[in-house]
């Protein structure tokens, strides 16, 4: 195992036990401390399948400072709005701090106040994180120190618009976004809509007409639209544990031939190890990416009607949670971008 | 609609909506009353689907006992122990009561304890309650006031086993029962193991080496052997949200033919509208049964090493719960067996 | 039951099957007589479950015209392509025929030609058939001899954009629709990818740029609009055996308030027994209509982008194709809409 | 990579994926020559996902026997009755041969004939052939050169079974094993019974009364008991397309207490990687072993009714099939028994 000590916070959360499971095997570090309050005192082994003998002996601890502080690296796998407690003494104390919640993804903490409904805790801590998606601002991970792992329908949706809006392809007023996400993206937490006995042969939409995760995407595509961008996104719950699929329609600006649209795509994503542009014509499964850190993503292009059709399948804890936080890490701490994910 | 006047206490939990279901369409009651603590003041066809327009239009109420007196049957879809606060007041008024809890399914109230961990509440009316399986006690259901509506593991497996302990074949010392259920029949309660983060791609066994409804089953099956049995029994909860079957192997006394056994098990449930005896070398299968009031039962024999193997699928919900209960007061009332229920 | 007799050819699939549960208590009619070519020789209770013994006792039969010509109804739930054979045939006896292929959708026959890759087999027919979505076209439907029952795409977009296409209200050339099906939309065939190994905890978009129900929906849009729709429709396969839900977005030509458009759903379905507007805020969910005729409604404005939302929830089976076909015979023999369907 | 050069005939079903999948990771051997007729001329990597750029570049070739002798060791994941084709040259060339199919596992080929209604193609091979189950054959399968894996079913129960066998407490003539399957231990294949439409809110039992793994299961069981063993085997599909859960019940000869049992499980596994005995108390469940090589197997004793319970939780595709594939790979080549295999 490598040198560099890593924690996590909320290990036994569906997004945590997913760290702990990929980080159990990075070679480039230590996992040395995994806290959960409810598992406290038990072996991490016999809360998380799939561990390595020295990980699983690990034993829960309560999330105590002192204790976090021995660690380099700290991931929160910890609910909104929970992370900033954390935050702001790990800081203080010169920690790398790799937080999955929302709280440190929106520049502008007013947006944070208007999308989670309490004022944004530690303002003077936004202006230092940065909105880890890699494939967006990989330099900028490079040198932060607080990393705010991205939700899992903004890195489907970003992934999918980043190559046609540099582009300057699209109407952008009229992005519509329909997402499919597991029941995981809602936590480990006991809720009768969440139930096996209410999700086995159900499907229904949520969050309309405004997620939270709008903010952060219009944040990012703002910029790199570089003007206000028009986004309807409905996400839907259906019964799949993992996984996550994101389809989207925009009309075009002008005529782009498919074979145009899909060469730029794979020009565009050429050095990024995690995204996979499809070939032509074939669409995307959740099936295949389910345990990877990868994005599969087709261009389509319908025109005679001159819209744009792009679909984005990952797994909502991989890429979309526990990988692209382990991505992040290893960008901030110079390892090969990769080390211990799955592609 | 007919005059008997219903009430259901408990209607929005998985029984107590399968009940206001199947009654909705009853054509020989008028459903009169319904009561949810948790859906007060809602109407009954925002909260379950499928209803008429005249049942959907019925407003949960809080389940007070001046209401409940205004119906002449009174279901109650309650927890264990829960029951008891109703049916004493409604006996005492010379009420109708059918209980789809274990409350009264004991008739001697230690073995009540044993299993459920506090005093039977109402022990002096233990003598006056039926164990409400039609095709074992269908007289005394036609006679009793109050109806203990039998778990749906017993129900699967009683009915499985009737008649080869009626004909004295079975080493009932010997009796292994394996019972795979669904989701809904842990209710709908919001509990992290049932989740369908949980359990799409599980299945676990539980509740050994000693489930609750053992207490039943012994209770039954010691009376239909005329001799103490032996059972073992082990339920499986799977990725289902609703349905059961049950696998029964027994090593049998003497040499019995599967023709033999099969024409036995024919006979033996010729008059059940509800039981179905598949052909023989035919298996069950839960999707046959599911929102019917049937269990689907298949015999064979192992002729070679003198063993006897039984299937047993029903809907939990259905014959295993609302079903059996709406059957059982169609016999109190003296109405057609099968009114109202599905085969 | 009632003197019309009815035939069901194609009666084991998963439309045909549906269409027997439902014709099976439908008061009005009488089950005469059901074809499957598999299942020929059979008795329709081993094959479908939860029929009555009257139609349970039914054997499957070759589809022969002869003895289809004894009925006075015929539905046909066969293949695209396949339902002429019987159409041209059935009409000449003058005989009504319910159609639930596509065969007879399209007025144009250059449209079905390009859509299902072969010219059309009875072109003459078209002018007599009628669109048999009642909510649509019911008057045409009582007076139509021959009804092709539209699509469960179809059904569930017509039926959502029907109030504010008919309102004027829409930006029509930018609807985009992302649809959710059940596999069992796909028919009963044996195919890998519809393996439950394959499709548990899998998702993935199908059927673009141009799936076959787009013609349909075209043809029925622009008579609604006056004009030339342009509509993005990407269908999704889900982990989900039964239910459709379609999610769509379209901008609006004007500023319309949430509750002047809710107003209007309300007011424009009040008389349609199958069409629920839910109540401003709530959206759909499969699982409140499958096995039901219904269809949940949900609509929804974005104000300040000046967008439409609007939500459909069906069962493919149901409103999607068996039950819609018997409330489209329902109006044809002047009997209550609504005979022998829940709502 | 490894020196060890390595093919797998069969890589697109169901076991040979996985398979893949394993050995693309194994840092001992370096997969060289994947076959598929199906897939002829595709890119692994476009076939099955979470495979590294070196393996997901190999393209899928046709099964020929030159291309195949260059490799030192060749998987066969093939049809029963398939294998005996490729491992008859195989085995004149002198490679070392692992099968996955039931072809050699069986010592007496008229046994082989009776379950699989053929005469065994090369008899003259079994007496080279080790059944090869690590926990009990270890010390024969690191000499053998052709390895036939176990079946899923049997992996699963003899695991569970030996060290109670071991030390002879079982009333061996009277062993109820009840075991609920994924639908990938069909394997990849077009069958209306196998779809989602068919298993999705199903459950069933099937292969009774004599399942082809019983002969496998026999073999085994006499040989540990040194007497006839009298084995109940009965198996379900559930809707779970991979995992395996199997539940034994036996009389016990003589009052063995539950700790006495659970400690000698634990003594006699010990040096086994791949098996978990659980805390006394506790349940193996699916979710818990699938995409593992681990068998979790629970001990209890009813004392009071002198019955032993045994489960056994395994991944049909992982102990079941591909893990222990190369779990044999590894004892035969000399490697470490845990290489390239997940706990």
């Amino acid at each position: 195992m490598g040198s560099c000590r890593v924690a996590v916070v909320g290990a036994a959360g569906y997004a945590g036990e997913e760290l702990v499971r990929i980080l159990s095997r990075h070679p480039g570090i230590s996992l040395a401390l995994l806290t959960s309050r409810m598992h406290q005192g038990e072996r991490a082994g016999e809360v998380i399948s799939g561990l390595p003998d020295a990980v699983g002996g690990l034993v829960f601890e309560e999330p105590e400072l002192p204790r976090l502080c021995e660690a380099d690296v700290i991931f929160l796998a910890l609910p909104h709005g929970a992370a900033s407690d954390y935050v702001i003494p790990l800081r203080e104390k010169g920690k790398i701090v790799v937080d999955l919640s929302a709280d440190f993804r929106l520049r502008n903490p007013r947006h944070y106040e208007a999308d989670y409904g309490w004022s944004h805790p530690a303002p003077a801590l936004l202006s230092g994180a940065v909105y880890a998606l890699p494939e967006l601002h990989r330099d900028e991970i490079r040198r932060a120190d607080l990393l705010a792992v991205p939700g899992c329908y903004p890195t489907s949706i970003l992934l999918a618009l980043y190559p046609a809006l540099a582009a300057d392809w699209l109407r952008e007023e009229d992005i519509v976004a329909s997402s499919l996400s597991g029941t995981s993206g809602a936590g480990r937490r006991p809720e009768v809509a969440l139930l096996f006995s209410e999700m086995s042969e159900n499907a229904r939409p949520y969050g309309v007409p405004r997620h939270r995760h709008v903010a952060e995407m219009e944040q990012e595509l703002d910029r790199l639209a570089r003007r206000k961008v028009g986004l309807a996104f409905i996400p839907h719950l259906i019964p799949l544990a993992r996984g996550m699929l994101s389809t989207i329609v925009c009309p075009l600006r002008a005529g782009i031939g498919a074979e145009e649209a899909h060469a730029h795509y794979v020009s565009l994503y050429q050095g990024d190890a995690f995204v996979r542009v499809l070939p032509l014509g074939t669409l995307p499964a959740v099936r295949d990416v389910v345990r990877t850190n990868r994005a599969d993503i087709a261009v389509q292009c319908d025109e005679a009607r001159a819209r744009m059709l792009l679909f984005c399948a990952i797994d909502n804890l991989g890429k979309g949670a526990a990988g692209q936080a382990v991505q992040g890490m290893n960008l901030r701490l110079g390892l090969p971008e990769d080390e211990g994910l799955l592609r």
